[in-house]
């Protein structure tokens, strides 16, 4: 049995290790079904077994170590280990390196489960090469788009083709989804990569939700005319319209605070574009992201009023197009309870907070309830090779890893569950 | 004698004549020293020696119509006819051709004046072709910048060289000036380039001032972020910091309405520049005008002050750089004056208003007094083939010019001025 400082300092070793699997020399890439991801699957694999695992890779090719593969119930623990282009290396594999030390120590401890564990590295969650994303857990939880094996990568390779030369099989695809009776619940540990554990002073938090999102394309359409003659009454400014519109929109989210919204105006240009010339159109975007999907529907609706208002007041027209949207998907309670629970027992806060950016969860929600923890992260940066964790702080996340399977054993010995 | 209606038909057939002469096939387009240039020389020429006027083309390539050339005191009356880019045919043109007509009705009319007038066609004032302007009322007002005459054009042709091929002399560019006892004032008729005429249903105005303007480019340095994982908060946000300044930026323009003040925000560009990003930067230009330069000053520094306070209560922060700065050139009191009489004789109200877009009267401010009367410009629309003044307000202004020579010469024989 290993201290929470020794797990911590376990994991980031492990976590050097596998930055060394990149696609390119400098820095850390690692994009799905590329060589270093095999290489790094081949690597995950190997500690899988060392720990007393089972392995295999779907068909998808996310490994899969089972641990007393003889049972049918399955607690599924994991997270991804692609990235994105020059990453860090906390996000995503923290989540697979916990769960192999987690269930390492639980076979240490000797602590008695009614269910066997899936430690699950998947390939797909960051999205980069190919256009759609969380294939790999999509085809575990049983909602994989079959048409989305034939989309293709900017060298034109089909995401079947990448299959094969991986190793996979996507012909065997549908074979890759779980029982809905096999999966108990599925645990993932992440880095937060956001600046709330660390401006609180903690060192883990409980996810309530997987943020959904929803972003516009907004377009502003006023009156070009010349910066000197044109008084200001007389105005039909786009890009003055936009900046109240701006303002509107950082109002409705702070107000939003209690359902953790956000909202970002990401893109914006004026055309015509010049020094001397009142901007005629003035096109901006718009992700907005709440712990629930009513709050973001109800701040939508508001901001659309508010738009329209402000367009209204300034003779411009306004028009706001939705090109994307991902509903929330909730964390359940009793995973939420056993994280928290798990806290408690180390002596730590509890703080409950909702995820703003997408996870491997919002597949596996189709299969079976969905449990997250969140590690503090270093000024909230990730998607950087300056992410970073601290070993202590990864240490506890592998404990409290452990304290949530074992009462997850609790909760199903109390409720009369059979394995 | 002709009516108004008369004169303005003239015109405007007039203009129609010179708007033949372009550069291109398509629409006008006649920049300084180009063959159209050249072309519209010699046919404005044509028209003044046809109105009795003794003519030169000057040094710099300004075409001047001598009006009783044996008097040493000469009141100046002038406009330009080079053009933008596809321009509408009214700009400066106006004022050339109503300058002709007023000499024509002058002398037609027996009216008795203690000075010469010479009508100039100025080539340089709208600065499209090298990167100066108003070169040719500069030389003409004696403060031409010799340096000036080595900029290039686009093609590496020196403004030098332009002129030698144009048949001017650069020379002989010193020689180009007049001499300060001999100009009476100078007086422009120029469309209003702006709305503000037509909104109150007067064909003309008084201009009281050129506007000074001063440009900046203003760089906001916030903190990029996670659009999903950084709560509202804790965002450093680049865009919704310039979000308010713009505002503020407005609002200080729009309480500057008494000293004509406007400001405009006419180009936007966000970095990263993605959706999913928080925006860590932010640059933008700031024009600003008004009708004399200790408002604007002052506007200055109010912003200043207002767009810090907006960082610093945001964590962001902001740089505010001057590339340009052009003072105010007031019109004299004495030609306002006698503009508004002859308004007044006319009939039609006297709106004084100052011109937010610059003029060769800025130049010839150096030389003498400097008097502008603004006509009604159909939906402030200029710069643009869709630039049109009516007929009657054309004619309108040609005789307030001709009623504006006549009160001047009024004004010298009460004051005792000879020539």
């Amino acid at each position: 049995m290993r201290t929470p400082k020794q797990l911590g300092a376990h994991a980031e070793a492990m976590l050097a290790e596998l930055a060394a699997f990149s696609d390119g020399d400098n820095g850390l890439t690692r994009l799905y079904l590329s060589p270093a991801h095999r290489r790094a699957a081949d690597h995950v694999a190997g500690w899988m077994r060392a720990a007393g695992l089972e392995t295999a890779v779907d068909p998808l090719g996310t490994v899969r170590g089972r641990w007393k593969p003889e049972r049918k119930r399955r607690l599924l623990i994991g997270s991804h280990i692609d990235t994105v282009v020059d990453a860090g290396r906390y996000d995503g594999m923290l989540g697979v390196v916990a769960g192999i030390l987690a269930v390492e120590e639980i076979a240490a401890r000797g602590l008695a489960l009614p269910f066997g564990i899936d430690v699950l590295a998947f390939g797909d969650e960051e999205g980069v090469r190919f256009p759609t994303t969380l294939v790999s857990s999509a085809a575990l939880a049983g909602c994989l788009v079959p048409s989305d094996l034939d989309t293709r990568d900017a060298e034109g390779v089909s995401l079947r083709e990448a299959l094969v030369a991986f190793g996979g099989d996507p012909e065997a695809a549908a074979s890759a989804a779980y029982g809905r009776d096999e999966a108990v619940a599925y645990l993932e540990v992440h880095i937060e990569q956001g600046p709330v554990l660390e401006a609180e002073g903690l060192p883990l938090g409980v996810v309530t939700s997987i943020a959904g999102q929803s972003r516009f394309n907004i377009t502003v359409t006023g009156e070009a005319g010349h910066a000197g003659t044109v008084p200001m009454a007389l105005r039909r400014d786009a890009l003055a319209a936009s900046a109240e519109m701006m303002l509107a929109i950082e109002d409705v989210a702070r107000r939003g605070a209690a359902h953790q919204m956000v909202a970002t105006v990401g893109r914006i240009a004026a055309r015509p574009g010049a020094v001397n010339v009142i901007p005629a159109e003035v096109a901006f975007t718009l992700d907005i992201r709440a712990d629930a999907d009513a709050p973001r529907h109800a701040a939508i609706a508001e901001l659309e009023a508010r738009l329209l208002t402000i367009a209204t007041g300034r003779k411009v027209s306004a028009r706001m197009e939705k090109f994307f949207e991902s509903p929330t998907t909730p964390c359940a309670a009793r995973l939420q309870e056993a994280f928290a629970a798990a806290l408690g027992d180390l002596g730590l806060g509890q703080r409950r907070l909702a995820s703003g950016a997408g996870h491997d969860g919002h597949a596996m929600h189709h299969l079976t309830d969905v449990g997250m923890l969140f590690v503090r992260c270093r000024g909230g940066i990730s998607h950087n090779p300056a992410e970073f964790a601290a070993v202590d702080d990864m240490g506890l996340a592998v404990e409290a890893l452990v304290g949530a399977a074992v009462r997850l054993a609790a909760d199903a010995a109390s409720s009369g569950d059979r394995t």
